[in-house]
């Protein structure tokens, strides 16, 4: 999953990064619950994680936990979210409204995650002028000006297979800084781009498999 | 990313399985190009991968290359999209048909390869008896009776976070062998359940932190 084009030495490890989230929902939960306070051990017990590495990756959000108390909750969660970027609102364009990228438009919970897709963009022409849960579709050759006009940072592909190196280089040529490839295709970008690959038929394709080998041996 | 209560010794790899898919996809643009072959060496340079890790985890899935001209890719597709389950059907229920389920829902991509999503369930009594995309929503407390009759064997969780556990205990009690996990909240499950998150957030984390380290650095 990671950028294998990028050499930049990041600040915070990607595993890091990935388990974070997983903090944050759960100190949520306990929030819910009407709790004040929660340990690394806590948290490492929940998510099956050693309980130094909770405290190694929290280190990361500069945030410091009180001897036999632990970490005070209302605190965490929102150094977490701001830590995260969750709190802040990040323009992004989706280029692909096919049947991946319409769901995506459709789903409003990235919103809360602070990601704003502002367009989705299309080669179809009966999709330009078209609206998807209160988000406009253009024709993909407007990108530039809607781009000079609302300036996204990230880039959402959902675009078929054999045109994601393309949709790849003339966004990041527009301006795009950050890809979210959702395509089953390794895209190649410039050092300076960030990449996150989300491949849901690799993990369909991990599930079809470990499902097989189940029913086998049951058999 | 790995279902860490299981003990189970599986045969292919996690990483083998979750790397096909992404040389399925560029064999597939070869076979569009009206390419009839394809080496190792040919799609490690492509994917970023080594030759010899490329023709390692080809041995899993029992097809040899010819040397001098590699894999026949016709053969190459037939059997990668066998061995990966995508040409098989699974039947799946969604439970929670929010934003994110309701977009997944309309995601017909899914189907294709091999995830046939025969109902959504959710505890909303206005959208029982709903369609979404040309699938039925019932009630959750219809699950026990529409698994007697369909036989699912996949879950799609798309569940509120804190309604994650609840729902995955009850879904296995059903009869469900493998949850396709998109809350944010590591599930727990017995030995041998089958488990992949999906972490759309984990995702937008490690982008959104990418993203700001990049702009930090070029002010």
């Amino acid at each position: 999953m990671a950028n294998g084009g990028t050499k930049t030495a990041w600040k915070v490890p990607e595993p890091t990064l990935r388990r974070l989230p997983w903090y944050l929902a759960f100190v949520k939960l306990l929030k819910q619950k009407g709790e004040s306070f929660v340990s690394s051990t806590q948290i490492a017990k929940e998510i099956n994680v050693d309980s130094s590495q909770v405290a190694k990756d929290l280190s990361f959000v500069a945030i410091a936990g009180k001897t036999r108390v632990g970490y005070e909750i209302d605190t965490l969660i929102r150094v977490l979210e701001c830590f995260l970027g969750f709190t802040a609102s990040h323009k992004a364009f989706l280029f692909g409204v096919g049947s991946l990228g319409a769901a995506l438009l459709h789903d409003s919970g990235l919103n809360q995650y602070g990601l704003e897709i502002m367009a989705g963009f299309d080669v179809r022409d009966e999709l330009d002028g078209k609206t998807i849960n209160g988000i406009p579709v253009f024709h993909m050759r407007n990108f530039p000006e809607k781009q000079q006009e609302l300036g996204a940072t990230i880039g959402i592909i959902t675009v078929p297979v054999e045109k994601a190196q393309e949709v790849t280089d003339e966004i990041i040529a527009g301006g795009i800084k950050a890809l979210w490839n959702f395509t089953p295709f390794r895209i190649r970008v410039p050092e300076h781009v960030v990449v996150q690959n989300t491949s849901m038929y690799a993990h369909l394709a991990v599930m079809f498999n470990r499902l097989n080998s189940i029913q086998t041996t049951e058999k």
